[in-house]
């Protein structure tokens, strides 16, 4: 019974410092871990990871904080330089309320804090997302398999929450190798009609099946899903960031 | 290699009808297909067997479509009968615009048509949410352990589009035998600090990882998710949905 999905996390990662190569060090801690990975292989990596490796973090005290950060900051007994750091990282403000900011980032990804986290951060810096998700993703494919000889797809996760929904759920914000969405449009049901609207994300759905394992305060920021193989493609994250023209929730 | 987390889809599940039972029928079919269920294992069962079990349908010649569904049916080429019962099943509606409907239901979820959906559902009949899924999910896991005497969760799951992202995921609609969250909150990072609003969706994730076993058309409505038995304990999916008042997005 090896299960039709399969999903390891990956125990040994260092602590990400700027510059360490993602793919690089995942593939190394799978072999240390005996972890084989296998063609079609999806692994899975944490945004916080990805943005300590590339440097995407942000000092405190190198930014100013305008007058509508304090503002902010003193009313809802935030740090001003974070808040500061959100609204520069910010392309629009979706919401602005009981002191959360939900912003919409240069990425087109809609978030809390506009993915500025302090979480696991060292102190007096906050991390910021990755400058490029796809292009992370994509480096970290293209060195894994120069490390292992695999073909493997890579996802960049983060934790977002959701409007209606208590609790947040892990999301790609970065892929490569991987088709993201699954188009049932055009299949007949089982009656033989067509089946109406049914787009899947896959992508945020495996990022999702992996955080299961990866765990927040477990530190095993890396997962290999297998058995997603029918996946394997060619695909970015950017398709599953919904154009503004057909959202309904602008 | 086990894998932390492993995923069998159950094969050989009946077309459900009225009075079908659900957790029988899981367990049967799981027999069959030589899975055996093990104490801990979180089951997944899609919300249109589910309801198709408990006769949760309407046929569309016995609705009288009012004003409104005959004029949004009509200029959107929909089905009057069947824009009808989407309102009918709406407690209240969330987005009318550009033909398509979303709407709160009297369970608090919100999703397209009310959940309404005519999509594998035999001529002349759409399929509706069941009354109560945590009812539902509850009476599948005591079924189930009448049936092969092990503790089970159950999670009733519904395919859901969200805004600001393309496709679509699984999420968790009923939750026995689960806590569908996890609360991170005043657990320390790996500096020290406190994690600061961490709460994870468990139920949804599970959800989302089960549906990539199961897929839409492929007649797979149940799979067994294994390795999540940290999360068996009691709760409900009621727990995820958002009070109105601490929702940025009513």
């Amino acid at each position: 019974m090896p299960g039709d999905l399969r999903i390891f996390a990956i125990p040994g990662l260092p602590e990400a410092t700027a510059g360490l190569d993602v793919g690089a060090a995942i593939a190394a801690a799978a072999v240390r871990a005996a972890l084989a990975i296998e063609d079609g292989d999806v692994v899975v990596v944490a945004q916080k990871f990805v943005s300590k490796a590339e440097g995407a973090v942000a000092a405190l005290a190198e930014v100013e904080p305008s007058a509508l950060a304090r503002a902010w900051a003193g009313r809802f007994g935030k740090d001003a330089a974070v808040v500061e750091i959100v609204l520069r990282q910010a392309a629009r403000l979706v919401r602005m309320d009981r002191g959360v900011i939900i912003a919409e980032t240069r990425h087109g990804l809609i978030c809390a804090n506009a993915g500025v986290d302090t979480s696991n951060a060292p102190a007096g810096f906050v991390t910021l997302l990755p400058d490029d998700p796809d292009r992370s993703a994509e480096r970290a494919r293209q060195a894994m398999r120069a490390a292992v000889g695999r073909e493997v797809a890579v996802i960049v996760s983060d934790t977002f929450g959701r409007p209606w929904r208590e609790g947040a759920i892990n999301v790609a914000i970065g892929v490569a190798g991987l088709r993201p969405l699954l188009d049932y449009r055009g299949d007949a049901d089982q009656f033989g009609r067509r089946l109406q609207t049914t787009v899947i994300a896959i992508a945020d759905e495996i990022a999702s099946a992996a955080e299961l394992v990866m765990g927040k305060a477990r530190r095993t920021p890396a997962a290999i899903v297998r058995g997603a193989g029918a996946w394997i493609g060619e695909g970015a994250a950017s398709a599953l960031i919904r154009p503004a023209a057909s959202d309904l929730f602008r």
